[in-house]
C-alpha cells in the first residue's frame, strides 16, 4: 500500500483548508432568512401571518429528514454490498456528503438564494434540502467510482460537481424555466453521466487484479439492503420535499409511492427470468426496485394519474434490471461498481422524457385553470407560456443535463487522472485496508486452527 | 434444488402478469382525491379552507412515513434474524408488501373510497396509509411461514390476503361501526390467524430435516433488531396515523407509547427468569416487546389512561413471552417461525377484548360530550349508539376477524397445497439458496482457497 | 459464570417490581394534558384556536420520532461496535431507555407539569420528548460502562439518574431560568459525567484480563455506523424538538446542521493525521462527527449565526477526535468503553460555554426585540434580564450539571459497588455470553461437523 504516505497529507490537508474555507465564506456570504431568522415574529405581523405552522419549516421538516436519511443512510449503505469496501462505501459517502452540504448551500445559494438588499445568502429549510439533492448529484457520481478512487479523489469530485450541479440547476430551472421538483434531470441524469464519464477516464484495464473483492458478501448484502429500503421508502418525501404545498407536495408523494411499487414486481421478474434456475439476484433487488422513483422525479407534481405512475415504475424496473445482467455489463464496457448507469442514467432521460410528454400534453380540463397555472408556474413572465412550449423546454433541460455531466465529468476526470491523488493500485482496490485500520475479523482465520485456536486461545478461559 | 425450473417460469409470470393487471385497473378506476388533485386551490376556496396546511397530508405524512418503515424495515428486518433466510426475509416481504399496496389500494378503494359521482376511487394519503395497513395482515401471515414457502405461494397468499382483509375491515369497521384504529382485531388478529391456520395446512411433519438452518445466527439476530427498534419506535405512529386529527392522534401516539415501555420490561423478566442460569434470549426481546404495541390497536385513540396503557402492556409483555418458551412451542404443535401466534394472534385478541372494555366503560364525565361523540364517531345513524352498546359491537368486530382469518385461511391454505407452487422440500427450508444467488462468503473459504475459487467462479467474468 | 444465579432472580424481579411501581404512580398522579384529552375540542373552543393543526402534537410530532430514533436506534446501534457485546449495547439500551422513559415522565412531571388545580402531572407530546431527552442522560453514562456491568446496575444507574436529572434540569431550566434546548449542559455534561464518574469508582485493575474482547469487529463496526448515522441526521431535531414554535425550531435545526457538516471534516482530518500511514479509524468516525451536535445543544436556538455553527463544529470534531487517540486514554486513566469523554463531556462543556457567550452578546440589534424576549424567554419575573446577566446564568448552569454529574455519579456509583448486583468478572467483560443466549455461529464450526454438531446441539429439540 504504497500510496499511504501521500494520502496522510493530502487528506488531512484537505479537509481542513476546505472546511476553513467554508467558514470564511459562511462568514461573508450566508445568514438566515426571513422564516429561520429571531425577525420571524416581526416579519409574521406584516406579512398577516396569524400562526406559527405557517413557517414553512412545518411544511418541509418532515420531508428533509427523509431525504436526509436518504443521503446519508440510504445511499451510504446501498453502498456497504461489497464484501471488503462496507467502511469506504458508508464513510466516504458521509465525508463527501459532509463537505458537499455546506458548500452547496453557498453554490446554490448564490444562484437562488442571494438577497439583492444585501448581498448576502439567505438560508431556510427550502435551502437546505436543495443542498441535500445538490450533494447527491456527487453521491450518484461516487457510486461509479466505488471503490477504485481515494478520499482525496472523492473531495475533488465533490469540489468540481458541486459547482457544476449548480450551474446547471439554474439554467435548467431558473433559465429555461423548466419544472424538476425530484430532479430526474437535475440530479439523476447528471450526477450519473459525471460519474461515468469520470469512471470512463480513470478506466483501469487491469481491474481484473482486484477481483476477487469486487462482490458481494452473505452479510454485506444484507446491509445494502437497509440502503436501499431507506431510499425506496423515502423517495416520496425525495420527489416532493420541494414541491408546492398543498395538492403538489401530495400528489408528488403518491405518485412517487406507485411508481416505486410497480418497480419493485418488474425487477423480480426480470431478475428471476434472467438467471439460471429462476434464482434472484440481490445486486437486482437493492438497485433496479428504485428505478420507479428515479424515473418519477420531474412528472411526480404533474398529473400523471395513477396509472401513468405505475407503467412509469413498470417500465423503468424492466429496463433497469437488464442493465445489470451480465452480458449488458459487457456490451457498456464501463467500470461502474454499482451500477449508476441503470439506476440513475437511464431512468434519469426516461423521467425527463416522460415529463417532457406530460407537460406538452396538460391542459386547463385535467389540471384546472390554476391548477396548470401553479403546476407549471406560468406566472410572471411565463405566463404566456403553453404547456407545449413547457413540453420543448422540458427535453432542453434533459440536453442541458446531459451536457453538464459529460463536459464536466471529462474535465474532473483528466484532473482526476493525475498522480498526486493516492488512488488505490489496480490489486488493492474494493478493499478497506488501503484507507482504514481495519479489525482482524475473529472468522478470518482458517477454519482448521480456528477451532484449536479457539480452544487453547482466545475463548479458553471463557467462563 | 428440483423446483427452480418451476420458479424459473411462475414467479416472473406472476409478477408480470398482475402488475399489468393491476395497471389496467388503476387505469380503469383510480384518480387522486380533492386534496392531491390539481384542482385544491378551487377546492380549498369552495370549502373555505385558509391554509395549504390544512391538506390532510401535513396531518398525516409524517406518520405515513413511519407506519412505511415499519412495514419494510420493521417486518422485512425483523424477518431476517435466522441464520440463512435473511435475503428471503427481508427480500420477499418487499415483493409482497409492493404488490399488495396496490392492490390493497383497489380493493379497500371499492368499499370505502369510491366516489359515487363517477365510480371511481379517490386517492389520498389515508388511502395509502390504509394500504399499508392492509399489507400489514398479509406481512404478518408471511412471519408464521417464514422459509417454509416459495415466492409465488406469497403472491397467492397476498392476493386472496388483501381482498378478505378489505371485506373483513368493511364489515368491521363500517357495517358493524367498531373503532379499531390501530388494528388490533382488523389487521393483527385476522392477519395472525390467516397465516397460523395457512401454515397448519401446510404443515410439514419432516421439518426437522431443515432443523440446522432453522435458528438464528449473531449478526442476524443484530439486523432483526434494526426491524425491532423500528416497530417499537414507530408503533405509536401505527396506532395514531389515521385518528381523529387533534387529541385523537395525540392521545393514540401516547398511549401507544406507554403501553410498549411497559412490555419491555416484563419481556426482560419473563425471559430472564425462564432461562437456565437467567440468560436473556434475542428472540424474546426481538418480538415480546412489540406485544403493548398490538395490544393497543384497538384502545389507543380512548380514554384508556396513561396507567391503563401501562397495564396493557404490562400484561401482554408476559403474555407473548411465555408464548415463546419451547414447551409452549412444543404444546401449540404449530410451525409458526416466527412466532406470530405470541405476537400477533394473542395480544391482538386482548386488545380487542381491551377496546371492547374500555368502550363499554366510555362516560361523558370522562370524555365531555361532544368528546366522546368524536371519539366514537356517534354520529349520523350511530347518533343514539350508547359506549355499552358500541362494547357489544366491538366484541362482535373481533369475531369477524377471527372467522375472516381462519376461514379465509383455511381456503387459501388448501390452494397452496397444490404442487404447483415451488416450495422447498422439507431438507431445504430455511435456505436462501434455494431463490436466491448467494454470495460465497469470504469467511467461509480457507484463505489459500480463497483466490483462486474467486477467480474460477462466479465473478470471474465481471468486467 | 457464577453470577447467572444471581441475576436470574434479580433482573426479574427488578423488572417486576419496578413496573408495577410505575404502574401504580401512574394510577395516582398521571393524567393526558389539555391537548391529548378528549376535551380538546371544547378546550379549542374556549382559546380560540382555529385548527386542529394548532395542536402541538403537529408542531412536535416529527421531531419526536426523529428523537425517539436516536434513543434507541441511535444510541443503540452506536454501541453495537464491540465484536461480542453487539447484544448488550442494544439489548440493554433498550431496556433502560424503556424503564427510564416511565421513570421520566414521573419525575420530571413532579417538577414541570404538576398541575397546581388537582395535582397531578397532565402529559402530552412535549412531556414524551422531555423524557426521551432524560433518558439521553442515562443511556450516555452507560456508554462509559458498557461490558463492565450487569443489566441490574444499569437498572439502578437508571433509577438514581432519572431523577438526580429531573432535579439538575429543574434547577438550571426552572430556578437559573437557563436555556439549553438540547442539553448541552443538561443532558451531555451531566450524563458523561455521571457515567464517568461511575466508571471510575467501579475502576478495575485487571481488565486486561477481557482485552481480547475490547475492541471491534468488521461487521460490528458497520452496525455501529448505522447508530452513528441515525443520530448525526436527527440532532437536528434533537436540538429543535423542544424549542419555540416558529423560528426557534427552524434556527435550531439548521444551526446543528451546519455543526455536524463541519465536525465530520475535521474529524476525518485528524483521524487521518494521526494514524501510522494515513488510515482512517472506524471509532473516530462513529464518534467524533457528532461532536458538533453536541455542543449546539445550548446555542442552537441562538442567533449564532450559520458561520458560528461551522466554527463550532469544526472546533469540536478536533477535540473529540484528539480525545480518541491512544495516548489520551493512557493519560486519562479512566476506562470508558466508548469514550463518552470525548463525545458528550468535552464537547458538552464547551456546547455550554458557547452558549454562556452567544447569550453574553446578544442584542436588540440582531433579534429584534420581540426576537430577544422569545429566545431568552425574558417575560414575567425574567422581564429585567439582560443578556449579560443571562450569560452569567448559562455559566452558572454549567456548575450545577457538572456538580450533579460527579456527585450523583459518586454516590450511585458506591451504591454499585455492592458485590450484589452479578456484574461480570474481569476477564468475562465485554462478552455477550454472560448475560444472553448467544447463537453458536454457522461459520465458526469447521464446516465438515457444522452439520452434525447441529443436530446435537442446541436447536436440536425445537419443534
Amino acid at each position: 500500500i504504497s500510496n499511504g504516505n501521500i494520502t496522510q497529507f493530502i487528506l488531512p490537508v484537505v479537509c481542513f483548508v476546505w472546511q476553513i474555507a467554508m467558514i470564511i465564506l459562511f462568514g461573508v456570504f450566508v445568514r438566515y432568512d426571513e422564516e429561520s431568522d429571531a425577525h420571524w415574529s416581526e416579519h409574521k405581523r406584516e406579512k398577516n401571518i396569524t400562526s406559527d405552522i405557517e413557517n414553512d419549516f412545518y411544511y418541509r421538516y418532515p420531508s428533509f429528514q427523509d431525504v436526509h436519511v436518504m443521503i446519508f443512510v440510504g445511499f451510504g449503505f446501498l453502498m456497504t454490498f461489497l464484501k471488503r469496501y462496507s467502511f469506504g462505501g458508508v464513510g466516504f459517502n458521509f465525508l463527501i456528503a459532509a463537505f458537499g452540504l455546506q458548500w452547496a448551500l453557498l453554490m446554490q445559494g448564490w444562484f437562488h438564494a442571494l438577497d439583492p438588499a444585501d448581498g448576502q445568502i439567505k438560508i431556510g429549510i427550502e435551502n437546505i434540502i436543495n443542498a441535500d439533492f445538490c450533494v447527491a448529484g456527487c453521491l450518484i457520481a461516487y457510486g461509479a467510482l466505488l471503490g477504485k478512487v481515494s478520499p482525496v479523489q472523492l473531495m475533488v469530485l465533490t469540489l468540481f460537481g458541486i459547482p457544476l450541479f449548480a450551474v446547471e440547476e439554474y439554467i435548467i430551472l431558473h433559465v429555461l424555466h423548466v419544472r424538476d421538483a425530484g430532479g430526474s434531470m437535475v440530479i439523476h441524469t447528471f450526477g450519473a453521466y459525471y460519474g461515468l464519464t469520470i469512471s470512463w477516464i480513470l478506466y483501469r484495464p487491469k481491474l481484473d487484479q482486484s477481483k476477487r473483492l469486487n462482490g458481494s458478501g452473505y452479510h454485506s448484502d444484507v446491509f445494502a439492503m437497509i440502503g436501499t429500503l431507506f431510499l425506496w421508502m423515502f423517495w416520496p418525501s425525495f420527489n416532493s420535499a420541494i414541491s408546492d404545498h398543498g395538492d403538489g407536495q401530495h400528489r408528488a408523494a403518491i405518485n412517487t409511492y406507485l411508481a416505486l411499487a410497480s418497480s419493485v414486481l418488474t425487477t423480480f421478474a426480470i431478475s428471476s427470468l434472467s438467471a439460471k434456475r429462476g434464482k434472484l439476484d440481490m445486486v437486482h433487488i437493492q438497485n433496479a426496485t428504485l428505478a420507479g422513483g428515479v424515473a418519477m422525479g420531474t412528472a411526480a407534481e404533474f398529473m400523471i394519474t395513477p396509472y401513468g405512475s405505475l407503467i412509469v415504475g413498470f417500465c423503468c424496473g424492466i429496463i433497469s434490471t437488464f442493465g445489470y445482467l451480465p452480458f449488458m455489463e459487457k456490451y457498456m464496457k464501463i467500470q461502474d461498481t454499482c451500477g449508476v448507469h441503470n439506476l440513475h442514467a437511464m431512468p434519469g432521460v426516461l423521467g425527463a422524457v416522460v415529463g417532457a410528454i406530460t407537460a406538452a400534453t396538460a391542459s386547463e380540463s385535467v389540471y384546472g385553470h390554476e391548477g396548470l397555472v401553479n403546476t407549471f408556474d406560468f406566472k410572471g413572465k411565463y405566463a404566456e407560456r403553453t404547456p407545449a412550449t413547457q413540453g420543448g423546454f422540458q427535453a432542453a433541460g434533459l440536453c442541458v443535463a446531459l451536457a453538464f455531466g459529460i463536459v464536466g465529468g471529462a474535465i474532473v476526470g483528466f484532473i482526476l487522472r493525475l498522480p498526486v491523488w493516492g488512488d488505490p493500485s489496480d490489486d488493492n482496490c474494493f478493499d478497506d485496508e488501503v484507507y482504514w485500520e481495519v479489525p482482524e475479523d475473529e472468522e478470518s482465520i482458517p477454519p482448521i486452527l480456528e477451532y484449536n485456536s479457539h480452544m487453547v486461545g482466545k475463548y479458553a478461559d471463557r467462563m
